[in-house]
């Protein structure tokens, strides 16, 4: 057995899939659990990632015609209630707020107090307290489209918490509008799907395939729902965030109506959207390695980490001074849509230390200079998307010329590789045997480990779904939009099948 | 009597502040109630300021060595319990979350379910749930100081509640840090407290006097509060944030202790600090007149709005034609720290209408652009610091030119308007009748008109101020740290006394 080489994460991706996640969250210093049940507490790192994805979309949001709003955290009971299987997608998992103080249990602590008449919901979601506003906002064709996000905390009590992927508390955004007829509210519903679809690729370098959600798997109270879903490493699917076609029946519930430029009353079309922290989550597991996680340039809070080397006082003299000068070079820079980001590590720990603490925090390109650098007027890189190991010299102002053109390459390679991932996992079949064999887990050691995704027929029938997933733990975890009809064989029952989906298992 | 000017807001100022006040909010379509007990749902308007309230502050903080991260919603019982003072300032208004589900109640309802071992305070502050992490990320000299900024939304009970200047759930940043030493975390209150100052001067246009706050009126479970303060129209004071030094009293109820250069374990020394969207009520208050919000160029959501007139087919070409170039002009500007908002209303509505609409909303400059103007190439002119009816004409290009000038010109006549009419309502005086009849309503119609702020003796004792608040409903808002110490008499009881303080009626 070949010696293994030592990786700053243990246990390793291929050794224990979810146990390698946990730690790598824990090295980055991206997240930890609080002491209340499911909810996590985001560190400086975790959330200057969050900052990214928020201005990045937000400003994409804004060029695309939407405001910012915000709406009450609590919903009352009795709205939740309006819209039926909204409610019971819900119920099952909400934080009922009951009262409004705390006094004297006279056991020297403090007891709820205030009952209230009517309970309150932290919001899960936000369409039924943000369609009581809407119903008021809206009475005339002359006020469509209204195009309206929020970004906002919700809470969904979880049974199975993992930070990131699935919290009790955790921040989102959510879009809210409201449409003159059916097709603007799809055409809405597609246009948010695609720039989503855009953003993970451009920005998080993620691969995605966007596809139409089946009944079974579609949002509480939908007429459609749209997802983007993204492969992790260990070939499972995460759903990345959804776009909702809502129809008329959140606009029925919440009495949203208008007058159109025929003089007629008619209820309004709504869509809804939202991506979430889990964003993060699937950054890591679609990037990180074995030394931790690898954050693609175009999001990371920091671009160049630099990591001055020095033994004494002189030392550090002369290379703070040439830091220093690098530094300056930096400062105006831009890289893509924001100011380059460089931070000068002069932190009292050893050289070596800092440089894996980077490593795994993931920033892409670290320098290194010592006295010999300084010299001769070189720094020497390590970037992240090549081993830990293999760094090279160049001289300080081909650098300072060269860098938005690295990050680049940095961020078309991540993407490249998670992209030939993704292809090589993705296997179109026929036959029932393979597709048993190709979920049914290889390594007992590992469970995690088994094929990929399956790109098979399927005929429509729930009961088909329902089957594959009590037998193989598989979902469908979408209808891809980018395919042409083909006739085939549903790969669970055998029947008449147009079209092929994405069975996997997932998060 | 002489006729009285219409205005665009009923009732006015003079008429009826209170009133005055929610019919701006209204007019200006900045927020408004919702049906959920005193939360408020912020709209675009009103939720574009606090965007760039944010921003402004966001960038001021990390330009101090502050980061981001998020903490959760939702406090244990026993976090909250653990500072005395603390919970004793929170407990009569807190949200309570009991149970994690609603299930059906037989009758076709729901009721709450999954009853929680230890209930949840939806966070009011986050001193002790922030403090549970920092316990555990310090531990050495080393980890200090630690500088944490959260943006968040709190929730406080409030029985009286009025649209951004007191509501049950409201948006706000809070700081939280932590230091090696009381003169460090003294020093980190005060360069806060300045920062706010600052940019309430120069991105508010608000004057603002800085001072400590008294025993009676400092945050549950400081040392030392301090706060700076703002005068409304109606002459009373609104506390526009506050910076607290917290000493080692959240350090000792949290744990967070560190290893001293010298090897010592020692508490460590903390604050807190914060300002919230009652900022954009004291916006409105400060500036706004009988035809609505007047903002600050540095903080409006739009700086300039064309409104295009026309009477035909054929004139909306000519006068859009010419509206598209001047936004061509405008269009890659910058004011101050950001890009130049223009916006060009084109909806279907009359032009008188829509000018009015964007003087309610506080645009800082409008242009009005009709035929004639085209075919001078000019623009017509109206300033939100002038008269309605007090508009100009000018070259287009003379406009262009001249458009950052303008709204610096704005800026700094509204700041000066505010600080002449706060610096005529301060009034030194050290007679007690004098003091009693100042504030004291002279006219029964209106009972929110009284004298001003009041810079008088004060002896320090808890009695004297107790008694003020009681027989004229007036409190120390401050101790003004921008003073010399002078020998005196208290205003209330007479004893020696060597500082003066301002007394004011208060929001």
């Amino acid at each position: 057995m070949a010696k293994k080489e030592k990786t700053a994460i243990t246990p390793t991706r291929q050794e224990n899939y979810p146990g390698w996640y946990q730690q790598v969250v824990k090295a980055a210093d991206l997240a930890e659990n609080s002491e209340v049940r499911g909810c996590m507490v985001i560190k400086p790192w975790g959330y200057g990632i969050w900052e990214n994805i928020q201005r990045t979309l937000d400003d994409k949001f804004k060029a695309t015609g939407h405001v910012n709003a915000y709406f009450p955290l609590f919903i009352p009971k009795s709205y939740f209630e309006k819209e039926a299987e909204h409610v019971e997608g819900f119920a099952k998992e909400c934080a009922v707020v009951t009262h409004s103080r705390l006094e004297d249990d006279g056991h020297g602590g403090l007891k709820p107090a205030g009952k209230l008449t009517e309970e309150l919901i932290v919001r899960p979601t936000s369409e039924t307290i943000i369609g009581a506003s809407f119903a008021k906002w809206v009475s005339s064709y002359r006020d469509l489209p209204l195009l309206i996000n929020q970004w906002a905390n919700v809470v969904r009590w979880e049974l199975r918490t993992r930070l990131f992927l699935r919290t009790t508390e955790f921040l989102w955004q959510e879009g809210h509008t409201v449409h003159a007829s059916s097709q603007e509210a799809q055409d809405e519903t597609m246009m948010i799907l695609k720039l989503y679809a855009d953003f993970a690729r451009e920005y998080l370098a993620m691969p995605v395939i966007e596809g139409r959600k089946t009944e079974s798997e579609k949002f509480p109270g939908a007429e459609a729902t749209y997802t983007f879903e993204a492969m992790m490493q260990d070939k499972k699917a995460l759903q990345a965030g959804t776009s909702h076609f809502l129809g008329q029946k959140f606009a029925k519930a919440s009495n949203i109506k208008f007058q159109s430029k025929e003089g007629v009353e008619e209820f309004a079309w709504t869509t809804s959207w939202g991506v979430t922290t889990r964003l993060i989550g699937a950054l890591i597991m679609t990037h990180g390695d074995d030394n931790g996680v690898v954050l693609p340039p175009r999001i990371a809070p920091v671009h160049v980490v630099v990591v001055p080397i020095y033994r004494n006082e002189e030392e550090q003299k002369t290379v703070m001074a040439f830091v220093q000068e690098l530094e300056d070079a930096l400062k105006d820079m831009r890289y893509h849509e924001r100011a380059l980001q460089v931070k000068v590590d002069d932190r009292d720990l050893r050289g070596g230390e800092k440089v894996w603490e980077w490593i795994k925090k993931g920033v892409p390109v670290r320098l290194e200079v010592g006295p010999r650098d300084v010299a001769a007027a070189s720094v020497f890189m390590g970037r992240r998307d090549m081993e830990p190991r293999q760094k090279s010299g160049m001289k300080m102002t081909d650098f300072v010329e060269n860098v938005t053109g690295i990050l680049d390459e940095i961020q078309n390679n991540i993407f490249k590789k998670a992209e030939t991932f993704m292809n090589e996992n993705i296997i179109s079949m026929d036959d029932h045997d393979v597709f048993c064999d190709y979920f049914t887990p290889k390594n007992a050691e590992n469970p995690e480990i088994h094929g990929g995704f399956a790109l098979a027929h399927w005929c429509g029938d729930a009961s088909c779904e329902e089957n594959v997933k009590k037998d193989l733990k598989v979902t469908i975890r979408c209808i891809p939009l980018a395919q042409e009809a083909e006739e085939g064989r549903c790969i669970v029952c055998g029947k008449p099948s147009t079209k092929r989906v994405i069975y996997a298992k997932s998060y």
